[in-house]
């Protein structure tokens, strides 16, 4: 089924509306164009709808959050949900703040999303289950581990068929699940925390991917997570004697650029866990 | 005359007022730092005119506009205007929705420009001449090609007279034109349209060396186009197996850095197509 | 010393607040990973206390100031005093602006900072010694030497004791002083000017490593600045030819992130000035 939605992405024209924090929109910008994508970031509420209209789909992440970008991200998205443009939400920092919390609590509550994507502290927070999120990355305590994956996947599935969205838990195992079916992803590499923006760039795919494959975007999304696990593993691979994170980063996109089905199938390490 | 205006950069202190996207401001930063200028990003419109005082060159960008920069614009490029600094414009998604067409057409009957640089879709929305804008790209249809060569110059040249500036079309064939003398530029690589940010920093350089040779822009806006393709063709040739877009944004970046008049001139793909 | 405050670093978990600019933000963030810290970056007032108060520092940083986020410097800067979190201010383009000079002393007024650090140029604003700021850059006239050495020691000695902070000036030669104590770091290469970020990157380490080591926080930002040339250093050291400034900032960068303690010790070149 990757290699489908990766052939779906490469042939299908896509236009990803981000609505993203400034942090790492120049890596999610060029993840997309590598992945044969195409961004536009447009954050003023006054040309949100004009802007989602020709788009193909919308990401919506709040990172950087602040108040002058919300009603631009209320109304894209109401705008996207009209027209059947899938919506993704990245609910960076939910936990951190209130202002995060609630604000991600209210996009989820105004628009209907296709997937939200988040470490396990985020989505935690979003499904009112108790945690403590410690900024950007997810709580220690909360961390996916062999111990605790079959009640993160239960906690996954029950919020994803509670919001009606597929939910995505980012970690060393990733767990994608639509409430009914469910799969593991354990591509991936340890050094991408070691970067900015591996997680905001994954959101970006999810959009591009999903609106490349609107009649199957589980299949959609389960590759969208493959495809940026396995480019993590192969910008590590590449990395020479000196090079660090910041080459990482470089060889990380690049490995989307280069990615082939093949290549992609070939890696994979993923699995039907339940459905 | 490339060898001259490259000369003139390098050896003229320039310092760039930018108002621009936060999406590929960090790359204008550091192409203007390598083709030898300085660059100042300020977009508060209380500072506007002291941060433009300063300067030599304003750079005025529209990508991921906001109601709040809007004022800062406008108020630079007045200051800017006031004290013969050349001001460039950059209307980004100019035709992708009416806040960024209402606002391009806004600046320019309030500021006079010095440049007005686009691609095809862009500057034929300013001419008020009928296109679809598809995002920040050229439409297809409008392309520039053989057949539409001509076509697409006279609209250049009749915008450029109507304005009072210099247009720059960018596209396979670049077109930058006063109006009465019209230089073809065929450098570059299509590899550039896998990164987003070569048409934000061309604008940038384009400030800057048009601030480096004031008494003499057509040249020195000819020579930024043609420095910038050049560029793009280095960085190409430059990569390796495995490289992707990341690198190549890097890639082209560093050959501005190390790019010499030498090089430009033995490299130098235009013509005088008119004048 | 050094050596200590490196391995503090190193194995002290710390999390920097960053309030900072749009320009050179990602690279700020992936430096503070580098080094073995976490950055995040929130500059909305509605969630300053919250964000600052799960940090262990706060740093403010007002390249592109703009009048949203004064406050949230303000709010959040109040919070980490409250708190006891070292707070750093890089007063980016101080003199530049009348905006940019009244934001950097009002903060100064109202915020109890742990470290000021900028270029000589800002110093001396913000110090009310008379000055002229072009830009981002230190004035040419004021650019510390061996003849104007011990008149730069004096004034960040002079304006350490009366704003009870570390000053740290960089220059060709660095100066750190709490008012009693001045140490000169010669660590450094003269390209790290030729990119856009340095500065900044430094502001966010100065946090970071202040934040590892609260009880000797002189140490502290004497090992961050001495890290930080060294990584100027080594990232030269590792261009190749036709390497430019793009992927000169990705080996300084690759540089922090595979810096050890004893290269840390081999190379350092600083000194005990006074005290």
């Amino acid at each position: 089924m990757l290699k489908k939605s990766f052939n779906n992405m490469k042939s299908t024209p896509t236009l990803i509306h981000n609505i993203t924090n400034y942090v790492t929109v120049n890596d999610c910008a060029n993840i997309l164009l590598a992945a044969g994508s195409s961004p536009i970031m447009a954050d003023e509420v006054d040309e949100a709808e004009d802007i989602t209209t020709i788009c193909t789909g919308l990401n919506i992440n709040i990172g950087t959050l602040n108040k002058r970008t919300i009603p631009a991200m209320i109304t894209a998205g109401k705008k996207a949900n009209e027209l059947s443009h899938p919506v993704i939400l990245d609910p960076v920092g939910a936990g951190a703040s209130s202002l995060r919390t609630s604000t991600a609590k209210k996009l989820t509550e105004e628009i209907n999303f296709s997937v939200i994507k988040g470490n396990i502290s985020e989505i935690k927070t979003l499904a009112n289950v108790s945690t403590i999120t410690k900024g950007v990355d997810a709580n220690e305590d909360d961390l996916i581990s062999d111990d605790n994956l079959d009640s993160s996947v239960k906690l996954a599935e029950n919020y994803a068929k509670k919001i009606n969205a597929i939910i995505v838990i980012t970690g060393k195992t990733d767990i994608i699940t639509d409430g009914e079916k469910t799969y593991l992803v354990k591509n991936g590499h340890e050094m991408m925390s070691s970067i900015t923006g591996t997680g905001c760039m994954l959101s970006g795919l999810l959009a591009a991917y999903i609106s490349a494959e609107k009649n199957n975007i589980l299949d959609a999304a389960v590759t969208a997570v493959t495809a940026m696990g396995i480019c993590g593993e192969i910008g590590y691979e590449n990395l020479k004697k000196g090079d660090g994170n910041s080459t990482y980063r470089n060889k990380l996109i690049d490995a989307m650029y280069t990615l082939t089905a093949e290549k992609l199938e070939e890696r994979a390490n993923y699995e039907l866990y339940k459905g």
